[in-house]
């Protein structure tokens, strides 16, 4: 019940009028118990999914998990990067917006209003599940920090990172009794095209909703 | 109490004429009960370790949640990879030994006797964390499942791959109270002689133990 009405405020946050606006997230909260072993024994890659929307409290979590601060005083996060570069971004595309997380805000800042779930990939599930997480490297932010790094040094770190961040969505996904999967075959060309993304790089996807039986 | 005892076991099992010698690991266990979003939120970087070991059975939980089957009757993981490559081998450096993790047979592979843990980095914890964790990707299995990838390809999911065993390594040692640090600063050279890697690239080591105050 509490579920459904959550479901009516997302669809009413993130539909109508109120699309082209920034959403103010949720705290996180701990109210979902899972134990870490049971995450780890229970983690699985899910490739069907229903079109039922995640409340807006469960995505707050979803995201937090996925790359939050979990140290605002210093600014440190749920994933570690190498030499602390944070030079992730996280965006969601939902079937009214795309958003970037601001993490430091807690909140969605707007980017562009339409249902781009499809221009993602190829692949089914990203017209189906509700909403898709794709995850970029920013490589001005890892220049700034790696000065001399060469580029395959780059890439290696950036993907690492983005590892680091996509274990976070398969662990949160299984203890909220959502399903996701890490997708790399995705266009890397259309999505740095519709972010308006300069010298960052769309790394991976992953669709997230409810498991179709 | 239960930890000197199994302290005491562990340097038993791992020291003297049991060295060269396989070891067996006991069952992972679920008695760890801290909650993922506990996990996500005291999750961060250890960097000063004591020299106290690690129990044995600490040991089995940990490798277990770094990358054993979570799905034994299928053969899958706690961490996912790139189309099912499972290309990480997760090498386990003693005071007194190398060892494979074999997750299939839930035991440590005797691989070399010897302390090299100082022969992964020049990083002074590696000397002092009672075992470090090296995490090796394997590419003639992941060409095995990705014939027509270029290299550059093989490399990007080998890296995102290494970041979920890495997270999980991470988020492991927080529920144990143990500490961690990913290091990618390694020197891939002489792991791959001690190991004797043919086409196949350490990528990140982990030292694990006790945080020093």
């Amino acid at each position: 019940m509490k579920k459904t009405i959550l479901s009516a405020l997302v669809a009413l946050l993130l539909g109508g009028t109120a699309v082209a606006q920034d959403i103010k997230l949720a705290e996180h909260n701990d109210s979902n118990g899972m134990p870490l072993m049971n995450a780890l024994a229970e983690r699985h890659t899910v490739r069907s999914y229903s079109t039922q929307p995640i409340a807006l409290d469960e995505l707050s979590n979803l995201l937090w998990a996925t790359y939050g601060y979990n140290r605002p005083e210093v600014k440190k996060r749920t994933a570690p990067s190498a030499v602390n570069m944070q030079e992730m971004d996280i965006y969601v595309y939902t079937t009214e917006a795309i958003y970037l997380y601001n993490a430091a805000n807690n909140m969605l800042e707007f980017v562009t209003k339409g249902d781009y779930r499809k221009e993602i990939s190829t692949q089914p599930h990203f017209g189906v599940a509700p909403i898709s997480i794709v995850i970029v490297a920013d490589y001005d932010r890892m220049k700034e920090k790696m000065k001399l790094a060469d580029p395959a040094t780059l890439d290696f770190y950036a993907a690492v990172d983005c590892g680091y961040v996509s274990q976070n969505i398969y662990l949160y996904a299984t203890a909220a009794q959502l399903g996701t999967v890490a997708c790399g075959g995705i266009d890397r060309e259309a999505i740095s095209k519709r972010l308006g993304l300069k010298n960052a790089k769309p790394m991976l996807a992953h669709p997230v909703g409810f498991p179709q039986e």
